[in-house]
């Protein structure tokens, strides 16, 4: 099949790679659209040290493996769990250490004709979202993780920090929920963005001590400290993005000021989906490209750039 | 009065002191005992700009300011709030950006013979509280914080990095409410105090990801790290010390693992109070030393020492 293979220093595009065999218990599915993430592009740079075949935000189609699932349209969470070990007995599936996770960690990824997946990681696509807003799933469950880290702090003043992919979902989702949205970025093209999406454009760090909450999702080494300045007493900074870099933090004000930090991840899927179905979170403005699997190589360059939004492969 | 006070580059001991005057709202507190906190030597260090008359950790008597309260043994919050902004409308009296803070922040503190105090800060000493006990009031109410902060992991797994002052306080008060605690420190002494607490003392670092909670009480740059080594997967860590130092902190753990790290700073008093009475939290075998205000000097030197617990000072 093809397939886009990171081997540790090189991204090469394969036409013969081996297709993934199905075991008990997952399917394999043939893949109608991939989403490339930051995510993908911090892997080129060295985390998590992965190597084998990219991708984690996948709308497809089941195609082996259980008769019952034939031909269903499908997305499919990115954590595969042991659902043995103390963690997952606990229910806390998605921090299983013994997993493995989809184009990340010891599983290959969707960047390729077919992807085996854990049965009970798959969620059934309703039939009147499209594809390329399907294939938002994954990274609109993240968002939605970080609204429900802060029910608490639901209809005040939040302040998302980055205009990238994740930013505008997180943004969407919280401003879906009641609360008063403002985005800041240096980028004009993401400011264009955000007032297209009937939430605030900021083009700098705002007044200090203002926001309930702050999320971070700049991807940037010292979008800690600015959130740490625009956060109010007893309010809290959620971090959405892996950086790839150390952070030098002066955390006397997280503790003067009783600021709670919240590290924040994958998220569920039904409230994704059905956000998708209701378009009460838009996802036409976030794609910048649709290309074929064969220009991933292209694909993943593009997605690197600033102010780039969401690219999408298509292996068919 | 006799005063100890910090002009920014000296520590001095004065007997000649001019009495602070009472205002409207305030009362004089003749002090009865003062203790050393570790923001005390922190202020010698630079920490917060201060100048003026130290210390934050007091039992007194009322002597002038209203007339229903003379004579009145207390213990004192040491915020003083606007009581008018936007911050103390909303219920966060403790983080009014106007405030004064006793020996910290643009008020004189308790290293005196008189102390000026709102009324509003003050809470009446039950009788059967002896004052080497009641000065804790305010050092166990911080201690009670972390436990308000973290009501959802009650009865889990907890570990205190540091046995000082104020890890020891937390470590008890988590224990009350019925978690298993561990405390991990290098100096030997405070592990014969942790044990004889009946707490479980460690010399080294424990397994990772095993504690529901980790409350960071050491005053070391690198406890953060340490903490988030320790926390398992959607714990918490609380940061307990305002270490005048930056941190250097990789935060992707954070991140995928979804710890939450939560500032901590000043708590409620009645539940300090009350177990002080009860004497569910035990501070007799915390009390390192009680000296007399002129060798104050000699005592806050003393309470810097590595391994050092709570000095006492007595002004009369």
């Amino acid at each position: 099949m093809r397939a886009l293979i990171w081997d540790g220093e090189r991204l090469r595009f394969v036409a013969d790679a081996p297709a993934p065999s199905v075991v008990d218990g997952t399917v394999l599915v043939r893949v109608r659209l991939a989403g490339i993430c930051s995510t993908d592009l911090q892997i080129l740079r060295g985390y998590m040290g992965f190597r084998g075949i990219l991708g984690h935000e996948v709308v497809g189609e089941v195609v082996t493996g259980d008769a019952s699932l034939a031909g269903r349209r499908v997305v499919a969470e990115i954590n595969f769990a042991c659902r043995r070990c103390a963690d997952c007995r606990a229910g806390r599936e998605r921090h299983c250490a013994a997993r493995s996770v989809m184009g990340i960690l010891d599983a290959d990824g969707a960047f390729a004709e077919l992807l085996r997946v854990p049965i009970a990681n798959l969620h059934a696509v309703p039939d009147d979202v499209p594809d390329r807003h399907a294939v938002f799933a994954e990274p609109l469950a993240a968002a939605f993780r970080a609204a429900e880290q802060t029910a608490h702090l639901e209809g005040g003043r939040s302040l998302v920090i980055g205009a990238g992919k994740l930013g505008l979902l997180v943004a969407q989702v919280l401003a879906a929920r009641g609360d008063v949205v403002a985005v800041v970025t240096r980028n004009a093209r993401a400011r264009a963005v955000v007032a297209e999406l009937g939430l605030e454009p900021l083009d700098a760090r705002p007044a200090a001590r203002s926001f309930d909450l702050v999320v971070e999702a700049s991807g940037s080494a010292d979008g800690l400290a600015e959130a740490v300045a625009c956060v109010r007493p007893l309010g809290a900074i959620v971090l959405k993005t892996t950086v790839a870099a150390r952070h030098d933090v002066d955390l006397a004000p997280l503790v003067i000021n009783e600021v709670t930090v919240i590290g924040s991840r994958c998220g569920p899927f039904p409230p994704a989906l059905a956000a998708l179905r209701a378009e009460s979170v838009r996802v036409e403005p976030l794609i910048d490209a649709e290309l074929p699997l064969e220009d991933g190589i292209a694909a993943l360059e593009r997605a690197g750039r600033p102010g780039a939004l969401k690219v999408l492969l298509r292996p068919a």
